[in-house]
Parts: structure tokens; C-alpha cells; sequence
């Protein structure tokens, strides 16, 4: 049984920001989770959420958050477990802070990802990578930990890589990306630079999706993780859809299989949670759509409540042998989404439980 | 000196269509050339312009043509020079018609491109090229003949291909386009299609990027062109945006220059067309823009009066060694424009002259 | 009690067409109803409804629904109730021969609006006007007959206008539309119409809404419905948003109550539907949203799963009295929606049963 | 004669902003006026123009601005003539310094634009408002003065209304707003706010379209502007467009002339600026479109250069009398160009002269 005895106590940490407010809204009515505590900058403590949030969704603030009162940050909240939207240049502090407190710490925010005791952790990919939080040093007693997922776009690429790399081997990829405003954050992009425009600009983002994948396809030895060693080379692109970061991958795999070949292997992916019940994993976490102009960013972003990976038009590539495009839903499965399901897997695996 | 001695008098064939306003608008007040005829389906013919046409461009329709009447355009109209935005599916046979009859045509529809005789025409790339219109057998008297320009995103593509593959040798070539949604004409694609939204196909695109650039770039030896060899890997998308293709291109090129130097290679280009005086010739054809986040789709692509290809974000690509971004204005020099350059070289050459 | 005992075999008319395709997502899992029907052109007629329908929503195709093999829409399918989308050119036949044959029409058309014996009904404005089918002749013995739903931007005014109406009398009023793309069908605008566009035209818009709301806010009396008497003057816009459409409202009340005793009016309008339990009223079919930026299309439209009505910026008019904006959502309460709760209305007065 | 007999030297104050961005595309190339000077904050000054300014139009800097080094916006520069984009935080000060130092300031700031010896000027409504600077008090040599154009909303709904009060007399109207994206500035709108979606609120814009009319359209008395006595109602929305802000107007003129009537008084609007030459006049200040479907936002904004207000579906309005749609290109128009015509006018009267 996966399911705790009862609800834990979740804080959600930079509430108010565009992050924090997915993690509130997908978190409303989870059978594990209650948000208990919300807890922003010094400037919104103090306020109800409903004040202190400028509310971007397309959704009305869960009843059971708005009248929450807003906590600060740099305290630390009496809860089983803290959901990090932080902004990066406070997250460093503050999450180790929670995790020396011995609270478990599941972060969305990019600090900790590459360390080396820390899981970029996507559940389907490498759920064994969880076992690294028992070489953090935060807590003594080992309750407290961070865990962290991997930045959106990074997230649909991996999807995909993972059957590929598993039958075959990844040598190479060329990913170019068009990304969602959305992925910016708020006020994120303004309208003058997106209305009818591409931006072939992401600052950052290159570099994350070449060197984020190796970490999260690499085999959990000994001294850690040791890396994938294949290449990376990503194009990024801000366009102007709201949600759903679209991929073109071209990819050289070790054998060089068919197309026909590697879309079947995809088709047939394993779920590792298949058994486990977790809540917010999909039906299906991957998902291979053979219409031809599928995946759709706006049409197929919203499968799965937005946690499966649509991957379509697998095609031969005359340069590095396969080649298909991902949609990935960048604030769900690529954000808050992928934080909740990491923890649910830490819960499942019985690495968060309630405190007493 | 390159102007002819009195204004041609042109026909625009399919003038009522996307591609039609385009030549029109482009052809208004036009020093060497005089749009005297406005042709169109049998349905149309007989109208005003201003009647027959659903004009749909950002500018009203030029008066000087507003109140012509149409003509069908299986008919010969009386002219020096006509531009063709036929639509495919009758093309063949006017165009023939037309050449036949003693008038060059200078056509943006497909159906002649890849015709051993039929140059597939960038005044900036291929400008010898047109010495093949002397092989087609259309016209004994040689006065007729057809030339064509390329689809819309292989424009940008070889424009920025040309000065790396004359300087090192392409190789191999992958892209992802990024394509406006008036590539696909009106009523083209539905607004509920495009909305926020990416598609990642357009039917026969990738074919066309593959096989263009192989001809375009080929040496005219004795037998007609000697194709270029490379092999290219496309993937195109429709992106809602007005008008503009945005390329993601990673390229491999003989001897590994460095992204440095096939930089100053492209910022180095030499203008073909410099000394000739043709009225669409832009200022600068090919335009390195060294900021990070340029070209963007709308605020670049009106450069040179939408005859400017622009270059950026020049970088390493450590799978095929080079990779950058290009952006074409697809109904100008992807289209209208770049005939009218075409037909300008032409002109200039001595190819097309005004009829007794 | 208002469930029917078993649930009701339904058919949707049009059933490829936008409208149908929201019915059939609306209508997936409904736990009154089953699909058991899927009814259009001859020419889809025989293809399962996967193959048949180019799905335009958001969604996938509910799995009970992919396999159903579409049925030609001028046979009478043998259900206990049809929902119709069908198009204006073959809705008057065959939504008769359905009545004609006992089986009751909920159309979404706007064939049948306007004739005397048709409720043209929103359950929560004109309750009373069911009681019209009773006069109707189509099904001698009563059980087949026809009910309306109105235009998608009368719905959203007349939502606003029904508690005032009731409270105080409107004695004129002026609108201004601001309306989705969605509400033009697939394929709809063109996207070169649409793009950071506003067109000032939607044909026939502005007739409907000067003509549905008298019908909709009048009385029922010995003679049918006694038009109500104010004067609607309309202007339509289509703007650039998916779904909703925002109405700028301006209205002269009788006695001229203040904004703030009108939007104490509106604010505390009663929901005559608040005791039946019919499975598609919202929470709140009217809510009053104080927010000094609010309404807005994108961020409100989804409230009560698009079935609520926002009202906001409720305001003195110096011109006419009281000014507000209103937001509905045109695909949901606007068309399909709006007519699956008449149909649920129609159940629960027992108007609608189960056939033997 | 209107022209000056040399170029006149001008400085644009707040040069980096979006409205002084549009002043410096307008004035590239202008036959009367030269940017000598490029204002801006002192965080700005002493950098080039080019590193300055992050340029948000979709052509390049002109290369006659871009190596202009910036100028703090407080100390005075040494021009003929200042146009004033500044932020309306700090204009009051700098603008008032200006014209101390006899400098004329045609401001398209709102900070004088109600003061009552500051005219709001349309040059084709009330030129005869100029006369007003004789009365400021800035300068006693009578040189510097501070002249304004009105909220970019307005203009286009003064410009419509101008013949009909001239020949009718408005006694009330109604005015509801779509808004373009650029008249928020930079960075404005955040893209999640504005894509596919509608806000019906703009900060005080609905009071400045109540006011500035009836100052614009007053008489001229011995005591100054004699303000206009009709009642305006707006309701202002901000929709997903570019440029261009298209009003639905419904309007009461005294004797009720029917909208045909009202139709041709708007066709036969004068200009009393045809015989003056000023180069940013367009051919058509005022231009009435018969298309059932005109104007439309991006279709028609770029009339004249964006200079010319389009006005269309002219229809009785069965609550007010008469109503029609405008279309004005709010930073051409409604700003940066209606304040170079401005000056053009003062130019041709006379007031504005080159210093010794």
C-alpha cells in the first residue's frame, strides 16, 4: 500500500508566485496532501493568500488557500513536507534551512539539481535515484532531504530518451524547442515581445537541456550517479501558446534502429508506477500519437491532466537516424505536476512519512 | 545599365490569391514594371479587381489596379513579363501556355521547380542559373521560358547556406522551421487551429527542404545543374505568427570551422547584385545579428523591405558543428518578392524585354 | 426526485460538427445520459465517429464514443431524446421528423427559436416556458417536440438581464459584444482574419440579440409567450480569444436604481434550480465578481465548468443608468451546455422520459 | 509657405520609451525637423542611443539616433523644439523647465493636457486652439510653451465625432473600447495576461474619454476653451492586438439625422489642414469605409501611415440615434504622430521658429 495512514501537512514554499500557485491548484483535493501552510516573501506575510496572491489561473483560488494566511519564508513551517517554487536566488538558503529542520523538501527550483547527493528525479525515468537523499548531510537524522525535478523542457526530452536509451543508447541529439509563455513565469514575457513573435532566446535554457539529461539518465553506482556521456545540442524558443513546450528531436541511437523500430519501443514503455497508485501519475506517462500532425501543443498538452508526455511523427532522420517531436506540459509535468508525483513516489517508497 | 528602356507591362496570373495581392502590392508604383493585366479563374474573370479579389493584406489595394478587370487566366493576356501565384493544381498548363506563347514567366508555384531546365532562382545564390531558361524547348524563338523561386522556408535556408557551402562545403543539415501562418494562403489555416497553438506538420514541406537546396546550390555544368550532394534533415512547424519563417539550422560543414569563423564567413558575404541596380535589391541580403535574442519573427522580419534573410545567434553545435538561427519574410522574398527580384535579373541580363 | 430511473438513450444530431463535439464531451460520463447515437451527413455515414470527426477540442475523444459508428442524420435513430448541432441548412427537417416521431429535440439550432410554440429557454430565466411544447404539433401524442436554446451572446446578456428585468423593468439597453473564435464553428475565421485582430462584424449577431432577449424575458401567457418591450441596440465584435464571449452592457432601468442596488441585484439573484439537482447546474449560474479587472475571457470563462455567467465592473452610466460587463462562455452555457441543462430540465418536469 | 527655412533642431525627451521610441522612427527622415537630442533618465545618459534603448519596433534604429549619446532629461538641451514621451512621474517638472527656457514642449504626456491655457490639440478638430500659448505664463518671452495631444482613445473618438458636433451637435454617447497592447508601453502587458484573452479594465482611461472631449470640441472664448456640454459613457477594454484601438460608438445628436445623414456629414468631413503642407498629414484625415466587415483593427490601422482615422458601419442605433465603429492607430495617431503634426501646425502658424 502506497497511501499514508493520514494526510500529511504540506507547506508550499514562493506560494504566491506562478509556481506555487500550480502546486496549490493541482494539490486541491489531493487524497495526501493538504496544504496547511503557504509561505511567500516577508512583504506577503501576513496577508491571506487570496490578497497576496495575484492570481494568473484560469481556475478561482481553492477555497480551502485563500483565506490561509501567509507565512514568511525564511521561517520554518510545522509541516511533513515542503513544496519548493522559490525563486531561485532565495531557494539555496531556505530549502537547506527545511531540510536541516528535518523536513523533506521537494523542489521545482533549479539550486540543488545538479548536486551530486540530490535526485533530479523524474518518477517513470529513474525512481531508484531517490536512494541518493540517504547520502545528504542536511539532517542527521535523516528525515530531512531535497529532492528536485528537472526544468521543464528537460523533462519532455528525458521522456522520450528514456525507452530509447534503455533499448538502445543515446549517442547524440538535436532538440530544438518552442516554448510556452508560461515557462517564463509572471509577469514573465511581455505581450510586446510575444503577440505573433518567436524569440529564439532562453536564457539558460541550453545549457540546462544539455547537461540536465545525462544526470537523470545516468546508473546509480557506487559513488553516485554517473552520468550519461551522450551529446546534447539544444535550440530554444519562446512562442507565443500559453502551455505546452513542443520538441523536435533528431537522435543517432547506438545500433541504429528504424524508425518503425523506435516508435514501438517507445509505444511500449514500462510504467514503473504502474502498480503503485500514486495519485497524480497518468494512465498513460508516455504516449505515442500516430496522426500526423499530433502532438498539437494547445490540443494534447492537457492529457493526462497534463502529466503524459505525447510524443508523434516518428520519422527516419538522414542526419542522425531517428527523429520525432515531444509536447510536454511545462507547469505541470514539467514543474509542480512532476513535483507532486516525486513526492508521492518518496511517500510510496516510504522516505516521507508524518512527523509526529 | 540594368532598367529597361520603357516600363514592361506585366501579368499577375492567380491575382486574386494570397500570393496575387502580394505581387501586386509589391508591383505598385514599381519603376521597370507595369501590372496591365490581373488574371484569375474563369469565376472570377470580368470583375473588378477591387470585386474579385477578398483582399487581405495590411494595405489597401493599390488604385492603379483596384479597377482593372479580371481576366481568365487561360487566356494569353498581351504582355512582356507575367508573375505567376497560380495555384498548383493549374499552373502547369498556363504556365506552359504562356511560355509557349513568346512570354517569359516568372512563377512562385511549384509545379516547374525541380525541372531539369527550369531554374530554381535566387538572384543573390544561383544568378548563373538562368543561362538553363536557354535550353527550354517552350519557345523556339526563345522568347518565352519559365523560371521559378523556391518554397518560402528554402529561401532562408540557402540564402544563409550559400556563403558556408562556397567558403567549406555543407555536408549535412538539420532544421526546424518555425512557419508563419500566412505560408499557407487564405483562407489557409483556421483560427482555431492556431490560436496559441503549434502544429507540427506542413504537408510536403520537409520533402521540399530536402530536395530544393541539393538544386539551388548544384554548379551548371555542361548537362544543366550538377545537384550539391549534402544530406538535410527537416522538420517544420506552423507557429502562429503573421509572416516571417524562423530556421533552427545545425550544419556540418567540411573542415569544422569554428562557429567564429563560418560567422565572419556570413557576415562577409558577398552581394552579387551589388553593381546591377535592381529596384528590389535590399541593402543588405544576408544580415548577421549579433544579439542574443535576434532574429525575432516579428520585429526582424520586415528588414530590407522584407528582402533581407537575417542571421543569428551563430554557436558551437557539438553534434554537427555549427548551428544558428535565419529568418526569411515568406511572402516577400520567400515569395512575391523574390520573383520580382528574379524577373529584375532578368531583366537586367537581357532575358526579358518588352515585346514590339 | 428528478433522475430518471434508467438512463436516457441519446442522440446528437451533427455530431461530427464543433457544437456536436462539445455535446459528446459534455455529454461523457453524464449520469442521465448515454450516447448510444452519433448522427451526421451521409458522407460520414458508416465511418466509426473517430474516423468521421476532425475533433477540435482539447480533449480526446471520449473512448465510449470513438467506436460508434456514425449514422446518417435524416434516419431516425432510435433514442429517447436527440440533441441537435445540426446545421441551420437541414436542422428544420430534420428536427421536425425527430418530434414527428415522438422523440424529443433539444436543439442548439436557430431554426425553431423564434416560432410561438418553441420555449426558447435558459432553465434559470424562463423555467415556465417549457410548458409551450404542450401546444406544439408535431407528435400528436405528445412526446416528441422542440426546445431552444438561444444564441450564445443572448444567453450571456440575458443571464444579466433576468434579475434586473425582474426587479426593476429594463427599458433599453445597449451592448457591445467582444466574442470568441469558437463561436464561428470549425473552420471558422481564417487565422490571416484573426491574428491581433478585431473584426466589427458577425453576420445575423446583431439581429438575434435584438430579438431573442424579448422572447426569453417575456411571460407566458393564455396566447404563448408575450414579448418583453425594451430596445436592444447591439454592436458584435470578434476578437482574437478561444472561448467567451465579454459583453459591455449599458442599460435604462425603470426607476433608475443605483449601480449598487443593481449589483445587490444581481449579486442575490435566486437560482430557481437550486432544489432539482440537474447534474449540469453550477454552483452559481450568476456571480457577481468585484474585482475592478474582472471579467476576463480567458481567466473566468471555465467557472462552474463554463456554465456560470460572471458579471463585474457594475457601474453608474451617465448615458443610460447602470453600465456592467458580463462574460459567458459561447461553447458551454452558450450552446451545448446551455442545452444539455434544458434537457435536464425537461427530465425533471417529466416532459422527457424513457420510451418503452 | 508652411515649411521652415531649415531644419529645426529637436530633442525627444523620454527617447528610450515606447513613445519615444515611435517619436524617433517617425522623425527619421522628416523634412523639418532633426533629432539632435535624445533624452532620457539619468541611468540612461552618456550611453549611446543603440545600448540605451531597448527597441521594441519592428524596424531597425535609425542609424541617425543610434550612435546619439543620451542626455539627462533634466538638464535642458539646446534644440528648437522638444517632444515629450516622458513618464508622466517627472514630466511635470521637466516639461514646465522646457518651456521656461523658451523652448516649446509638444507633450504627449498627460500632465497638462486639462490645464486651461494648455491646448489639447487635434490640428484637424481645433487648430484654432493654439492661440491658448499666449496666454501661458512658462515663458514672458512668449517662446516657450507647452502643447498637448490627447489620450490615444480619444483621439480617434474626437476625430469621428468632430463632424457630426459640427453639424448636429452631440448631446450623449456611448463609447466602448478594444484597446491594442502598445498603448500600455513597455513592458506593459504581461503576455499571460493579454494572450487570448480580454481584461475590461484600463487605469483611468474611462475618465480621460469622459473629459478630454468636451475641452477638444469647446469654442474658443475671450476666457479660453468653453468646454463642450455632452455626457460620455466608456467602457474600456484591452484586447490582443498590435496597434490600434477600434471604439463602438453610439451616439444622440441634437435634430436625430438619420445615420445615412449622419454617414455623409462623415465622408464630407473637411480638412482644414489641406492647403498647409505639413508632411505628416495624411491624404485622408478622416475616411469613412463602406465595407459591411470595416474597419478592421489590423487591416486598416495603417491608413495614411496610421494618421488616418477609419470610420465604418455607420447604422442607426435604435436606442441613441446613430452608431458606427472608429479605428485610430494609437502610437501614430493617438501619440507620437499626432504630436509631430502638432508641432508641424505650430510650425506653419508660426509659433515654433528656429532659435538665433
Amino acid at each position: 500500500m502506497s497511501a499514508p495512514q493520514k494526510k500529511l501537512r504540506v507547506a508550499v514554499l514562493g506560494a504566491t508566485g506562478a509556481v506555487g500557485q500550480q502546486f496549490i491548484r493541482l494539490l486541491d483535493g489531493h487524497p495526501w496532501f493538504d496544504v496547511t501552510a503557504v509561505c511567500a516573501s516577508e512583504r506577503s506575510a501576513g496577508k491571506t493568500y487570496a490578497e497576496a496572491a495575484k492570481w494568473v489561473l484560469g481556475t478561482d483560488i481553492p477555497a480551502s488557500v485563500a483565506g490561509l494566511t501567509v507565512q514568511d519564508a525564511s521561517e520554518i513551517a510545522d509541516v511533513d513536507l515542503a513544496f519548493s517554487g522559490l525563486d531561485a536566488s532565495v531557494a539555496q538558503a531556505i530549502e537547506r534551512a527545511y531540510a536541516e529542520a528535518g523536513i523533506p523538501v521537494v523542489s521545482n527550483t533549479r539550486n540543488y539539481r545538479m548536486q551530486a547527493d540530490v535526485p533530479l528525479l523524474i518518477p517513470e525515468v529513474n525512481p531508484d535515484h531517490t536512494a541518493l537523499v540517504e547520502r545528504q548531510s542536511f539532517d542527521p537524522a535523516g528525515r530531512g532531504f531535497i529532492v528536485t525535478n528537472p526544468n521543464c523542457s528537460t523533462v519532455g526530452l528525458v521522456c522520450a530518451l528514456k525507452p530509447l536509451h534503455d533499448a538502445y543508447g543515446v549517442e547524440a541529439l538535436h532538440v530544438v524547442t518552442m516554448q510556452a509563455l508560461s515557462g517564463a513565469g509572471y509577469p514573465g514575457v511581455p505581450s510586446l515581445d510575444s503577440l505573433a513573435n518567436v524569440i529564439p532566446h532562453i536564457g539558460g535554457e541550453e545549457d540546462k537541456m544539455a547537461a540536465e539529461p545525462l544526470k537523470i539518465l545516468g546508473t546509480l553506482g557506487p559513488d553516485g550517479v554517473e552520468n550519461a556521456t551522450f551529446t546534447v545540442s539544444a535550440q530554444c524558443n519562446r512562442v507565443p501558446v500559453w502551455d505546452g513546450h513542443l520538441l523536435c528531436v533528431s537522435v543517432k541511437l547506438r545500433g541504429n534502429p528504424s524508425a518503425d523500430e523506435a516508435r514501438e519501443t517507445l509505444r511500449n514503455a514500462p510504467d514503473p508506477l504502474a502498480d503503485l497508485g500514486l495519485p497524480t501519475s497518468p494512465e498513460r506517462w508516455l504516449l505515442v500519437d500516430d496522426a500526423p500532425d499530433a502532438p498539437q501543443t494547445r490540443r494534447h498538452v492537457h492529457r493526462g491532466n497534463g502529466m503524459t508526455v505525447s510524443v508523434g511523427k516518428v520519422q527516419p532522420c538522414p542526419v542522425l537516424g531517428v527523429k520525432f517531436v515531444a509536447l510536454v506540459h511545462n507547469t505541470v509535468r514539467g514543474a509542480a505536476g512532476g513535483a507532486v508525483l516525486n513526492a508521492e513516489l518518496l511517500v510510496a517508497q516510504g522516505r516521507i512519512v508524518a512527523r509526529a
